[in-house]
């Protein structure tokens, strides 16, 4: 595997960082996980937009633009010759004494290179149960920060209980996203999704789907629900790069739509399905 | 300068770790700044346990008493030859395939270094100013884990401003700690200082604290202040390994007791003195 070092490619075994970059020592950086579809990065720009809002919230001195890092990535690709998969990046603040203030000087540190990532095509067919943990992270969930115990923490939770996936709450009246994907419940046809402000990633495959549901006609409500609305859901989904548009057939004992797909989620599955095969 | 790693002694330029550390990708791991006066280990037994509570409270196998970790600081302090100075050391879930939950299989990872550090005696003699930041970092601010990144940013708001610490504030009626320290007011020749719960990190300088204001029979409220009541002070001082006792001569405009040291935090850092001198 050849991976992206700054300017430079190498080998896997050569990426090593030194053990003061803030990355490691503060989680002091951003990332994005970016999927390729058919040789062929899948929404590059949107995640090149949000990685620049990240890096400028923290004010890790990087711009994306003038460091070509799109012209990188597709040589990433290339010289891995990634056909179905996805691209993991991060850029950390770089190396520097271990000291909290951001220091004087210190020059970013970009790693990139590609993860193993298929589509999850059982969990579409089928579904997958969620279940709600307490939201315990930071209030800055906007910036794609390394920062990411909590959501560790909670996957691992989920997991050990039989779910695929956490479900996230603030309190009873403020349900939030998944662990590492974007919520959303289907009610009178209508889709409701939290909206895009600090308490959430504004995930890309969420970007694609507010779009969709435009060119498809089909109302969205970007708001907060509560837990008791949860129950009341006629469907619901999580979307994610790597989850796509995935349906929730439980979340915890409560099951929505007898355990099968919803109607309006089938319809964004298919929307997605097109998008990709562009 | 010789780092430990795991159960190795290496020189400083071969310590970096792999890419897909964990520690690396999620901040998964924990850590420990020990203070060395004399040459010595300042409170080591006190670091260790809160080590360990924190590596249990992120399900990181690592047993620090099995491990001999203890023998192997105290043998990293000797091949440095440190006599003012400070251990940092850090334990991550260690080097796994990018997913969010805990790999089945991985081996913690642990480096431990001397940093520099010197007693901030001029702070300790004039005091420092704070200034207030909203808390926004995650609801297990007990777990001293490497999502350090909101602390980051506070610390970084204060210096741009010209303040030495910023002070969190959840709301204003709760007051939790400063951004790399702990935080006592003092009304009446009362201390108060907020509980060890989740919403703060236990310092060992602020266990020692408590102690010495048992020893020297100096009343003690463990509760949360308002930001009201922060301006009824009589004093304020911040205590961690790095700052021990540094009296807080104001927040932001609010100066306290015109801008000197007051009595009680005289009493606890002449108490500290002699601590350190043992």
């Amino acid at each position: 595997m050849i991976i992206l070092n700054n300017q430079d490619f190498k080998v896997r075994n050569d990426a090593k960082t030194d053990i003061e970059d803030r990355g490691y020592t503060f989680g002091d950086g951003v990332y994005e996980v970016i999927r390729v579809y058919n040789g062929k990065f899948f929404m590059l720009d949107e995640h090149l937009q949000r990685l620049q809002f990240s890096l400028n919230e923290i004010a890790i001195s990087y711009d994306v633009e003038s460091e070509k890092l799109q012209e990188r990535l597709e040589q990433l690709l290339e010289q891995n010759n990634v056909v179905d998969g996805a691209i993991y990046l991060q850029i950390t603040r770089g190396i520097a004494a271990r000291n909290h203030p951001y220091p004087k000087k210190s020059t970013p540190e970009l790693y990139a290179y590609p993860i193993p990532v298929s589509r999850p095509l059982e969990a579409q067919q089928n579904g997958i149960g969620m279940t709600l943990v307490q939201d315990m992270r930071w209030l800055r969930c906007d910036i794609k920060s390394l920062n990411l115990l909590w959501n560790v923490m909670a996957k691992q939770k989920a997991h050990e209980q039989g779910y695929k996936e956490a479900l996230f709450y603030r309190d009873e009246n403020h349900v939030t996203e998944g662990s590492s994907s974007n919520f959303f419940g289907v009610k009178d046809g209508k889709v409701i999704t939290h909206p895009a402000n600090n308490y959430i990633l504004n995930g890309i495959t969420r970007i694609a789907i507010l779009r969709l549901c435009e060119q498809l006609q089909i109302p969205v409500e970007e708001r907060e629900l509560t837990l008791a609305e949860l129950e009341e859901l006629d469907e619901a989904f999580i979307a994610s790069t790597t989850s796509e548009v995935t349906p929730v057939v439980n979340i915890d004992e409560h099951k929505f739509n007898d355990g099968t797909i919803g109607e309006v989620t089938k319809r964004l599955q298919d929307g997605f399905e097109k998008l990709i095969q562009l």
